[in-house]
């Protein structure tokens, strides 16, 4: 690959790596005392195991202890909820993640709701989302948002005053990371502009952005003709196609279509390889805060 | 007055008086029963004394019992903590306020997030900004946002697609506001851009605004020029200037040079007489389903 087009490439496996290392030192540091979080997986959804799987993984790498909760498809809200009341009140456990998607019968929100604010490490309590959009930091940043955010300041993007159109109004993505752009701080101070499905008169919101992040799940969809010369593009799409021409069988596509951007980009993310491993990460940050919020809890 | 101007103002005068005989009618079926609204106040800053007074004012001629708790300048954060949990316990107090600004000893986020959330009428708690953010309805939402939201639909204007520029991000008026005009719902579905004092290049992003609005509390801000034809502005700047011509000695301003931005806006609100009254509406509104919800959770 040329190398001037190689130095646009935000690599995220890099910066997650840096981080990881850097927390694997920290929590050695607590020894023998270690961290723990707990999964709640219900159903089989193939996704949803290869992610908890793969935070496990992960997880066991650094140094936190994990453990899951499975429960079959048909699951009750009340045995859930049960089993979140049980983790809540369970010192050895510092964070709670159920797996999103959670089967269709079940109330989502109810139960992201009743994990306490303090092991909310997903972020998605509503708890947690209003002291994101009061600024108060004593929350947790839900992992998307937050690795995205790191993804910027590691590759030294000047987010102050810069105009960030986000593609994606979801409460995993868009919402909490439009909160977490403006913010009244040095490292943000972003002016950002929220776009959905619903926007009219897309082309020249984008043409206008200094940075564009793409978080709607659909391939390839930003193009080359519809961004700025040296916008910086982070894409969060993660849509699987039939590729009988790679080993898996399939390909993972962003909704960015890298080749044609890249052409015009100062900095992008690939997928895979770019905001996908961030997230997790994120995830291990937050349950390493709340592990150290619930130790000085007890002292 | 030219009759053509007159009709491109946005009465919030009347649209309040029509929601709140609405709402008397509403809180009299309930009768002997009586939504109760508790206002907490510190210090003696004039314009708290006089907001109380008129919100209390408005809740009287309604049918909304309230009373206020007055406390020094000087009160501790442990006896305000003490009245909200008075409060929060008390069935007779179905909605709690606590005027801001608070004295500067006092950690207002953390008052605030002590209001329970069923009674959190102001919707400050971050129980119910988080579930502005989330979409969920079982919240409350903060008023003046609210007031604004139904000023548009009063007024027709078409919201959905439409791209509203917000000016200023503040926890009481910019922020809730952009997560409720955004929301996916055929009311919402706005494009939001938030923009601040650390926003760059304003006047373009002002001149692509199907709708603009003003919080940032600067007077007479937003010029002529600075806006499309035919554009919706809604003003929520209050600032008092000394007014030797005036009756009072001061006169209000808003953050919209009104005689200019006419000529071109399509729709907009005056100073007094737009926002300011449905604030206050919006509150009795919240106070009445605080009540609502209450009953329905003690049958």
């Amino acid at each position: 690959m040329d190398p001037s087009v190689n130095k646009k490439i935000i690599d995220g496996n890099s910066i997650a790596r840096s981080i990881l290392q850097n927390l694997v030192q920290e929590i050695a540091k607590f020894k023998p005392l270690q961290p723990g979080l707990t999964f709640i997986r219900a159903g089989n959804d193939p996704p949803s195991v290869f992610y908890v799987n793969r935070k496990q993984k992960v997880a066991a790498e650094i140094g936190i202890r994990s453990a899951v909760h499975l429960f079959e498809e048909k699951v009750s809200e009340r045995q859930l909820l049960q089993t979140i009341d049980k983790c809540n009140n369970d010192p050895s456990t510092n964070g709670i993640l159920v797996q999103m998607p959670l089967p269709p019968h079940l109330n989502q929100q109810f139960i992201l709701n009743s994990i306490h604010p303090h092991k909310d490490v997903d972020g998605f309590n509503a708890v947690n989302l209003g002291k994101l959009c009061k600024e108060d930091d004593s929350g947790f940043i839900p992992c998307t948002p937050a690795g995205i955010f790191e993804l910027l300041k590691a590759s030294n993007v000047k987010v102050e005053g810069a105009h960030i159109v986000i593609l994606g109004r979801s409460l995993i993505v868009g919402k909490p990371l439009a909160l977490l752009l403006c913010q009244n701080k040095p490292s943000a101070n972003a002016t950002v502009t929220l776009c959905h499905s619903k926007t009219h008169g897309l082309e020249s919101i984008l043409k206008s952005a200094d940075i564009i992040v793409a978080a709607i799940g659909k391939a390839l969809f930003l193009k080359g003709n519809m961004v700025k010369d040296n916008v910086v593009v982070i894409d969060v799409g993660i849509t699987r196609v039939n590729d009988p021409a790679h080993p898996k069988g399939y390909s993972i596509l962003g909704d960015v279509d890298f080749n044609q951007v890249i052409q015009h980009a100062s900095k992008i993310t690939p997928v895979p390889g770019g905001v996908g491993p961030m997230t997790i990460t994120m995830l291990m940050k937050n349950t390493f805060q709340a592990f150290k919020n619930q130790l000085s809890l007890k002292s």
